[in-house]
Order: structure tokens, then sequence, then C-alpha cells
């Protein structure tokens, strides 16, 4: 996403403190249960953008903890708004970068990962950015428990297209692949702002589960 | 394919006796390979109609052996008038239904299934007729060889999404997935008959390719 870019958000995200964490992150590989004061599973939401999706999904489901990642602070403040609007003590926002996930988390410490719409970086050259390539998928593998899945979401045909190929070249298994996620029986869908925006203007949302063994 | 009835068709493929098995079905399980007086490789197509497909891939391919399976002689007639106007001797074709196929193959006698635009029996009840139904492919896992695969091509995106999830669900291997094949790098694309007409009215083609090992 291209914002508009917006200096005070930097200073003014530092009032929800108690939910996003900007710096020492470091800190929290391997203690997130810890920092939760639970045991409950662990679910991961990389680009959680304006944070939507994971506060619906946090909301409703309390014996989960959630984590949402985003690199982009003008965005990020506003997932932290809406978070602390609704005072969810079971979900975590995280300046950070996506490609250094796996110094925030340990192995096997997370049960679900959540890829919604990200950026499908439509050039061959830039292949290596979508959060889907194999390099990024090799390090979710590293950090999703034995049972862990993925579930991706995207409405960029050739995106999605794309990303089947890397997980089955991966040998990686797949379930409940839709090519129209909302003209499917899939229920309980949660839709992100951006979903919400494209799928009105008749885009196809495609979406698949994906885990490791 | 619905079609007006022919019945003098019955009659008349019987002219192509040297291409087409209309009879003795049991007399060629196993024997393929001195049927055709070679070792080479044998590629099978499932519902073959009227057999551009096929005729076009054995004419360009000599040292591969073809055979088109089909159930209705009203389309298989025209499949074998193009294969006897070429003089293929590397292509046969049986007038038989899929249904009864480990009856004309015996375990591992082919290297390649092709599956093009099978009918997508679009009602759930009628999920078990669809070609790529899993009833079908653990006979087709049966007569593939150690290193065989399917291809399946097909216009019918309901068709594609729960043969990707048919796939999936026995744990085969995929690749080359396409999502819209004639807007890919697809190269040295055969188009049916029915391919040929469907895209040019804009229909998106999905293919894939299948490894049960």
């Amino acid at each position: 996403m291209r914002l508009r870019k917006k200096p005070w958000l930097k200073e003014a995200i530092k009032e929800f403190s108690d939910i996003v964490i900007l710096s020492d992150y470091d800190k929290y590989k391997g203690k997130w249960h810890e920092i939760f004061g639970n045991n409950n599973p662990i679910y991961v939401e990389v680009g959680t953008g304006k944070g939507k999706f994971i506060t619906q999904l946090a909301l409703e489901n309390p014996n989960i903890n959630f984590i949402g990642i985003e690199a982009q602070v003008d965005v990020l403040y506003y997932a932290a708004q809406k978070a602390n609007a609704k005072q969810l003590a079971n979900l975590k926002l995280v300046l950070f970068d996506v490609n250094d996930i796996l110094e925030i988390f340990d192995n096997g410490e997370i049960n679900k990962l959540y890829i919604n719409f990200c950026d499908p970086w439509p050039k061959n050259r830039h292949a290596k950015r979508r959060l889907t390539h194999r390099n990024f998928l090799n390090k979710y593998r590293v950090i999703l428990a034995e049972d862990g899945e993925i579930n991706f979401k995207t409405d960029n045909e050739k995106l999605f297209e794309f990303s089947l190929n890397e997980f089955c070249e991966l040998h990686l298994y797949l379930k409940n692949i839709s090519l129209d996620l909302h003209n499917s029986n899939f229920k309980d869908n949660i839709m992100t702002e951006y979903e919400e925006k494209f799928s009105k203007l008749g885009m196809k949302i495609f979406r698949c589960e994906v885990r490791f063994r």
C-alpha cells in the first residue's frame, strides 16, 4: 500500500505502548506465551495493515493469542487504535519487517499464520519479495508448530497461481482451495479492509490452507 | 457433449477398423506395446471427443504411442476420420467407457493421461462422475507408470477447484498449475475443438500436471 507519509504517527503510536511493540524485538522470541500470560495458541498475521481482520478475529476468539506484524507505521497506527478501542488482551501488534520473522519467533512457537492480500510484486525480478515465495515459506516452516498452518487469501490471480506452484514445489499439503471465496461454502470469513473494497467491485477472492506436515 | 444421434455412424466407423477398437476389449490389457509393435511410451486421452488434440499430438510425436478413449461413437467417428486421413501408426482409438479403464490397461502400462475439458457435472450429487473424482484418480494411479503423470485442462472454474482439492486430499504432487493458460508462459499447447471455441469467447483455461509419486 502506498501511503501519504504522516510523520506524526511515529510519535502518536507510542500512546498504545501496551499493545504495540516498537523496539527491543529480540526480547520476545520464545517468550510470547509469557507475554500473553497463558498457554493459548498463537496466530500471526503478516502484513496486518489497518488491522480490521486481526482485531475482529481477536474479539471473536478470546482463547487464542493474536499477533499482527506490519512494517508501516502509517497503517499500523490505525490497527492500534482499533485494538485499543476494544481493549483486547489477546492481541499484540509489532512494527516489524516480515523478512526478519525468525528474529521474533522461536521454532514451532506459532500455530497459524495468516497472509492476507499481500503485495503481488507482479514483476518477475521481484518474485522473491512475494510473501509466498519459497524463501519466506522456509522461514514460516521453522516457526510454525507441528500441526500449524498457513491461511492465504488474495484477489490477485497471478499471485495465487504463483503461490500454489510454490506450495506444490515444496511438497506442502494444501486444502480448502477456493477460486472464488465469496461464492463458496466457506463460512466465517472475516474480510480485510482491502477485501471489502475490492470484492464489492466484483474481484474474485482466492484462498487456501497450507500445512508443512 | 449432447449430440444428435446418427445411428449410421455405428456402422460407418467400422471402416476404420485398423485404428478403432470397438470390441474384445479384454484382449488389449497388458498387450499395448505388442499392438503398437514397439516399446515407446504410451499416452492416453480420456474423453477424446472428435480427436483434434490427440491426432495433432500423435502427428508431432511419432516416437510416442497414443490411445484415445471415447464412449460416444457419434464423436469418435470424426476422430477416426482425422486419424485415418493422417495415416498415424502411433494412434489407436477405443470406443469405451472410462469407468472401466482398469479392464483395458495393466498396472503401470501407461505413461501419461490427458483429461481435457471433461464434463463438469455441476450438481453435487453427480460429483462421482467427474473424471477427477478420487474414485477415478485411484484407478489412474494403478495404470500409470512410476513416473507417470496426468495433464488436466478445463475451462470450468468450479471443476478445476474441485479437482485441485481432490488432488491435494489424496496428497498427489501438482506442478505447473495455470489459472489462465492462454496468458501464461506455457508453450506447445495443443487446443481441443472445445478449447478453441470457448477460449475465443474469452473463457479462461485452467491447467495442471499431477503425479502420484
